[in-house]
C-alpha cells in the first residue's frame, strides 16, 4: 500500500522529510530565468521553464536523501496552461527519479465532481471506454469542509489505484483556529475532522498500522498536534510550518510516534536555502543552489531527529 | 463593482440563472464527438476539443437570457492539460459573448500561496515587472475551512482588479452536515462562517447593497438558507442543488431579497436537457441540444419567477 511505501522510504532515508516544490522566480538563479527570458521573453513559458530547470536541479540534489517531494499547485497555476504544464513534468520527473510525490492541491467537491478530480489527480478518465491516465502523484492533499461526499470519491480512487490522500485537519497558518478551533460538544472542529479522516481511512490501513487516508496538521500548534496525535492512532501526519513559518523540530516531535507517523514539510527552508545567511557562505554562487538545498535537507534530517 | 454588474445582467435579464457548464462525454452528441475521435482518436485531446464546441453551441444559445455561466474545473482537469486548455477557452470565449463567469475552482490555501492562486485565478502575476494576465473569471469560488489568511489574498485581488469570489457556507450536499451543522456556541459552523463571510466582503459592497464577497449557499436546505440570508444581509449568495440535486424554486426563494440576493446554479438540468424525458419530444435530434438548453433556461426562470 502507497502509505507502506511512504514509510519505507522514510526508513530507508532515515529522513521524515518532504521538499515542498514551491518555487517562485525569485528564487531562481538568474543564469537559469535569464536564458529563458532571452529565449522567450518575459512570459509564463520562460517563468514555466524557469521552474521546470530549478525543480529538476532541486530533486537531481536530493532524491537519495528524501523520501518525497510536494509541489504545491498554486505556484505553477500562477503561470497558467505553461505554469501547469511545468507542474506536470515537475510531478513526472519527481516520480522516475523514485521520489514519492503529494500534489499539494487542496481539491474539494462534491460526487461526480469529486469523482472527476480524482479521475485527473489520482486514477483514470474514461474516454468512450478508452483509460486516460492521470497526473502520476501518490498522494494528493484534500481539504474537508464538504463532508463524506466530497471524500468518498477521493478515497474510491486511493483503494482502487493504490494512492492516498492527506485530509487538511489543522492547518499551520495564524487564523487556522477561526474555524478550526471552534468547540462543538467539547471539542474543536478540528478534533471532529480528525475522527472523520480516521473513519474515512479505516478501509486502506497498510502493514505499519497507518492508512492511506492522513491527515495535514500543523507545526504551529504543539498542544493541539499532540491531541490529534492520541485520538487518530491510525493516521498519518503530514505536517507543514516546519521553519519559516515558525514551527520547530521540539514542538512537532508530538506528531510522531516510535519515530514514524509523520513527515515534515519545508518548502522555502531547502529550496531557498543559498540565499539564507547561513548557507550564503558556503554556497556563494548562484549555481550551487542546489548544493545548498541538499544541505538544508541535512541540516533538516538532524534537527528532526534530534527530536523524535 | 462587479457584483454590481451581476445585478444588472440579472435584472436585464429577468433570469437569476447561472448555467453550469459542467460537460461530460455522455452528454455530448455523438456528431461532435466522433469528429474528434476521428481526428484524434479516443485521447483527452479529443475529449477537450469536444467539450469546448458542446460548451461554444450552449453558449451561443443561451447567452442572451441568462447573466453568467459556470465553468466547473474538475471536469476539464480530468482530462489533464488538454482539458485545462478547453477551461481556459471556455472562460474566454463565455466572456467575449458578455457573459459573467463564476469559475468554479473551490481554490484554498495560505498567505503567499493563496497570493498565487489570485494571481492565476483573478489577477495578474509578475514576470520580473511585467505582468502576466490571468484567466478572465469575474468571480471563482473559494473554500474557508483554512480562515482569513486563506481569504485575504483573495480579497486583495478583488480590491485590485475589480473581481469577486463566492466562498462556501452551507453546501448543497447530503453530507454537508458533518462539519458545517456541528453546533458551536448555540450556532452551526456554517453560521460562524456565514458571519465571517459578512466581515471579509464589507469593504466590496457595491451600490446594490451587497458584496462581491459571496457566499456558496445549497438549495437543498431551505432553512438553513432562510437563517443564512438573515444573517448575511450585505451577501450575494451563489445557490446550487436545483434540479437534479433536489432543490426547488419554493425552497430557494428564501435567498432572495426584493426579487434579488441570490443566483441559482443548474448545470446537467440545462446542458444535458436534450437527455431528459420532458425535452426529447420536442428536441428529437441530437443537434438541438443547444435548444433544449435554451428552452430550460427559460423554464427555469419561469420557475424561479414563480416563486421568487
Amino acid at each position: 500500500m502507497i502509505i507502506d511505501r511512504l514509510i519505507d522510504r522514510i526508513k530507508e532515508t532515515g529522513n521524515p522529510t518532504v521538499v515542498g516544490l514551491d518555487p517562485r522566480l525569485s528564487y531562481i538563479p538568474t543564469y537559469i530565468t535569464e536564458k529563458y527570458y532571452t529565449k522567450y521573453g518575459k512570459t509564463p513559458k520562460a517563468a514555466a521553464k524557469s521552474m521546470l530547470k530549478f525543480n529538476k536541479k532541486i530533486i537531481d540534489a536530493v532524491f537519495d536523501i528524501v523520501p518525497a517531494v510536494k509541489p504545491q499547485i498554486a505556484m505553477y497555476e500562477r503561470y497558467g496552461i505553461e505554469g501547469l504544464k511545468a507542474y506536470e513534468k515537475t510531478v513526472e520527473y519527481a516520480k522516475l527519479k523514485g521520489l514519492i510525490v503529494i500534489g499539494d492541491v487542496k481539491r474539494n467537491d462534491i460526487a461526480s465532481t469529486a469523482e472527476a478530480y480524482a479521475e485527473g489527480l489520482l486514477g483514470a478518465a474514461d474516454i468512450d471506454g478508452v483509460p486516460c491516465g492521470s497526473l502520476p502523484h501518490d498522494f494528493i492533499t484534500v481539504n474537508p469542509y464538504l463532508g463524506s461526499d466530497g471524500i468518498t470519491p477521493f478515497t474510491d480512487s486511493c483503494k482502487k489505484y493504490d494512492k492516498g490522500i492527506f485530509v487538511l485537519a489543522k492547518t499551520s497558518n495564524p487564523h487556522s483556529g477561526e474555524l478550526q478551533d471552534l468547540m462543538c460538544d467539547g471539542k474543536p472542529v478540528y478534533e471532529h475532522v480528525g475522527a472523520l479522516i480516521e473513519k474515512w481511512g479505516e478501509d486502506l490501513i497498510g502493514e505499519n498500522g497507518y492508512s492511506s487516508v492522513g491527515a495535514v496538521v500543523g507545526a504551529t500548534h504543539r498542544e493541539q498536534a499532540a491531541r490529534l496525535r492520541e485520538v487518530m492512532p491510525h493516521t498519518f501526519f503530514l505536517v507543514p510550518g516546519y521553519g519559516a513559518q515558525g514551527g520547530k523540530a521540539e514542538d512537532l516531535a508530538v506528531c510522531f510516534k516510535d519515530g514514524i507517523g509523520a513527515i515534515v514539510n519545508s518548502s522555502r527552508g531547502i529550496i531557498a536555502a543559498h540565499l539564507k545567511d547561513e548557507y550564503k557562505l558556503c554556497y556563494n554562487d548562484e549555481r550551487l543552489f542546489a548544493l545548498a538545498a541538499r544541505q538544508a535537507c541535512i541540516d533538516m534530517k538532524n534537527d528532526l531527529r534530534r527530536c523524535i
